[in-house]
């Protein structure tokens, strides 16, 4: 049973995001992952605003959605004209969803200078709006935009724009934080004054508010709401927050225990300036840290493989400290933290990472120590345990490395080989036998430009290659694939996803060692090596190498 | 008056989040920048595990702070030895700081498990860890690892660890909540209950504690200590929090309207795992929403300028979605918001971007930014306003830049250069004419090298000359500085201080654009130059060109 229904706008406040831009096959691959997911809603685009979303809900309309309802996104109608003649509304209605969401204005400085309505028109614009969607067969979510800035410059007012959605007949009435200026208490208490306004509970009470059944997905909406007086309609409540003051996820956990049962937010976090509520950090804090149930049964354990989808989908980065799904969000560099953990797990994590599909990562410094270096060789030799002989060397060997400025702790498949290699496991399946990177800008030339050439060796066969780049790095790249290719053509696959150099001790400057960080994919997985050198070039050949070699071992092993 | 007290960790627990290395040099530039910000506290290393931070200590004990105090953190001596006799703690009094911050473990768990002693051992060591370092003329802040989780488990006992670091004499009793699984409500209560225990005050008034006037700094800690009872000493509590769960931010707040007096974080907000609480969101929340002073007057407003610049000393990018600091923060995309925004500001922004040094962009062009452009222009020419022509062809100049990538914030001398060549004051004093890098790894041969050659044009004269390097940007300077020091022998004595390389867009991996910083010295001060380009060597071309003609143009206006 869903105590906690979750409405994804990834697809409408998420586009609202500077530089987020989807195409349709990208909304329609954002629609099937929050689907996979298991949210209750996804609220998919503005199509009065944006024309173009109707032929999104064209043809979305055919996806077989398993868990999720899709919602357009619309303002109440324009001043001086019937809903049912306002353009805006009519393609609201042609986007052919079950349910529609509806925003109209909860702060009267909106409503005069904003709109330039009378507050009394916006009032009536909420109502027929929402009557006339219901009456054209359409459940309503009303978001109430700003109800917590109008509510702190005017309650009654505030709480008369929600009365005349909810009189007209909408289902959920969302109580919209949309500066995202308000702190956890002054959200608290809103909700609260609109359960009273709503229910006619005390305030002492309303927090008890019963929560309903699984709704969303285009069942029976209604069969969730609650009747506190005979005949008449209440609606549940719901919460929007904005993360302004880096509070959205604070404010919607804050807007549940005052007893919303609707939270809607995007689920990578990004939207409008700061963003929106991150719903890959509130599932996993509503399910289990709070005991509320917001998606199917088993479906947690996928929340960080489907933020990461969407995130890519979005050409947008997951920062690597994103609570629950980031990169380093279970990752322990301190030795004293890693040693904690291998005695009890508990002492410095706050979950298991398994919950939430992410995983544990000890960051192999040589500071972490021999038990974390025991933990992390398991991986690929079972057997080993700390006295063993090989870890002692491994420790050895990186404090060495370490000395000269290698670090491992992004770098799992350059320890990986490191740890091949000490096991006597690591066969070399190719070598470069020379290599030439130019860079050049020629007298009369507009642009700089580079090339590269590099001759390798596989088994007794030489093959030579050479490439152009945007820079001397991706030259090397470029030839290097390329000369591989012919023995390894599954290496056509593979591609850099992300590229950082970092200067190691500044103050020997450009004849400063640097460390160069690669991340590579073949488009199902990705994996990280490193080089150091004084050479950048030097540097990337080697991080390069290592990562083409795991790519290569992973395959065999695997039979790929 | 400081109403919160707030103590940095950027240089310690930000230091333990992945990928974050500092040099020395980084170490001091932060402590300035801190100190700049007017935070009370700069936590600056662990001395006891890092030998390296005593030299930091030795060479920052030198430098004029005018508002931060330094402080070395260490753990409780070790079990079974006298505090005396403990060298971690010798180092952490070798550090020369007049305030100390001790952790000590305030869960049972790790009592027995990760140190491995008894609970009333555990008391010990925190009892005369405090005292020893006190009795040795520090004042102590004591951090109570685990602190939430251990009042979760055994209230009884989380409360006596730091019941015997009061009753020691700590100044200050810091609650952790180390794992960062803590929720606000459960740190509200931890509070409350910490107050009781110490200060022997009934949970429903604790709130009300009276705040302490300014401290940090080294000035007299104990000022601000409140006697609740005659002859006893009651220290003051603070909060450190960690976002695993996305609420440290919130966290910390309710920990402050609980009553807490001092507050713990990292400007940027990294560090071990899912990063601190980031302290420029903390403190504008502080000051602005809850109208409680953390800094001294006026200096809000340097806040998103040194968070930027804490941020680019670590090489790190702060996210664009950041609240209050973040370039995205006060972005209006919708044009209903520009709209809005144009009819009253107040309504789609929760606060004035312009008091935390941020600024207003919409997607068209705006005059948002002009007033502090004209601010750095007034030190090239004094003359000019902000309404002059010039200032507007600056900012379009600026916008342009910045969207390919260009980033003047830790670059004056490229930005200086900028204003003359806008002023019509720049003439160039040379050109490079050609150049060649090469970076090669022949067969046979054991290492790789580097060479380049460089032909400039000075006045009507060509000069050639060529260099070997470390690798391709080494051997590019090195031919340049040869080239030109025919013309201008002075260029003899300027060096590289610093090379910093970021990739501006990871997507596209090695054939995304870098950008690349320099910071140059004549022996006598540095500056900074900037060059971008998809081209590492490119952009290290334009950085060089820039570092030399800011030194030959200052040269020549000093007569030097």
């Amino acid at each position: 049973m869903i105590e906690i229904e979750i409405l994804d706008t990834t697809l409408r406040d998420g586009a609202q995001g500077e530089g987020i831009v989807f195409s349709l096959r990208d909304k329609l691959a954002v629609t099937e992952a929050l689907d996979e997911l298991g949210v209750a809603w996804i609220e998919a685009g503005n199509p009065g605003s944006n024309p173009k979303d109707l032929e999104f809900f064209r043809i979305a309309s055919a996806l077989k959605l398993r868990h999720a309802g899709l919602c357009a996104f619309g303002p109440t109608r324009k001043r001086g004209v019937k809903a049912a003649d306002d353009p805006q509304i009519r393609s609201l209605l042609d986007a052919g969803t079950g349910a529609v969401v509806i925003f109209g204005k909860s702060w009267d400085l909106h409503a005069r200078e904003v709109l330039r309505v009378e507050p009394q028109e916006n009032l009536d614009m909420i109502a027929e709006t929402a009557a006339f969607c219901i009456a054209e067969g359409r459940k309503v979510i009303f978001d109430a935009e700003h109800f917590f800035d109008g509510f702190a410059a005017d309650p009654a007012y505030a709480l008369s724009t929600i009365r005349a959605a909810a009189d007209a007949g909408a289902d959920r009435i969302v109580l919209c934080d949309t500066n995202g200026g308000a702190f956890p208490d002054a959200v608290a208490a809103g909700v609260k004054a609109a359960q009273a306004e709503l229910w006619g509970v005390a305030e002492d009470t309303a927090g008890a508010q019963p929560r309903g059944g699984r709704s969303g997905g285009g069942h029976n909406i209604k069969g969730d709401s609650h009747h506190f007086e005979a005949g008449k309609y209440a609606p549940l409540l719901g919460i929007h927050a904005h993360n302004d003051c880096g509070l959205a996820l604070a404010n919607t956990l804050a807007a549940v225990q005052a007893g919303c049962y609707h939270a809607q937010g995007t689920l990578v976090g990004f939207g409008e300036r700061c963003g929106n509520t991150a719903l890959a950090a509130l599932i996993p804090g509503l399910e289990l840290k709070m005991g509320l149930r917001c998606l199917p049964e088993g479906n947690l354990v996928r929340i960080a493989d489907l933020t990461r989808r969407v995130a890519e989908i979005a050409n947008v980065s997951i920062s690597d400290d994103m609570p629950y799904v980031g990169a380093h969000a279970f990752s322990h560099k301190a030795g004293m933290h890693a040693d904690g953990i291998l005695k009890n797990r508990r002492s410095f994590e706050h979950i298991e990472p398994e919950a939430v599909g992410n995983e544990r990562h000890f960051l192999m410094s040589e500071s972490g120590g021999r038990a974390a270096i025991a933990e992390r060789v398991k991986k690929t030799e079972p057997s080993i345990t700390k006295d063993h002989p090989v870890i002692a060397a491994l420790a050895a060997k990186l404090k060495k490395l370490e000395a000269e400025g290698w670090a491992f702790e992004g770098a799992d498949a350059s320890f990986e080989i490191l740890v091949r290699r000490e096991l006597g496991r690591h066969k070399s399946l190719f070598q470069i036998a020379a290599y030439r990177v130019m860079s050049e800008h020629p007298a009369g030339v507009a642009l700089a430009c580079s090339h590269a050439w590099v001759k390798v060796l596989v088994g007794d066969q030489y093959e030579i290659a050479a490439a152009e780049g945007d820079g001397p790095v991706n030259a090397l790249d470029g030839a290097l694939r390329r000369a591989l290719t012919r023995f390894y053509p599954d290496l056509a696959k593979v591609r850099l996803e992300d590229y950082k150099v970092r200067v190691i001790d500044g103050k020997e400057a450009t004849a400063a060692r640097v460390r160069v960080l690669i991340e590579s994919t073949d488009g199902q997985r990705s994996w990280n090596t490193v080089g150091v050198s004084a050479d950048i070039i030097d540097a990337s050949r080697a991080a390069l190498v290592d990562s083409i070699e795991y790519k290569l071992i992973s395959d065999m092993e695997t039979g790929g």
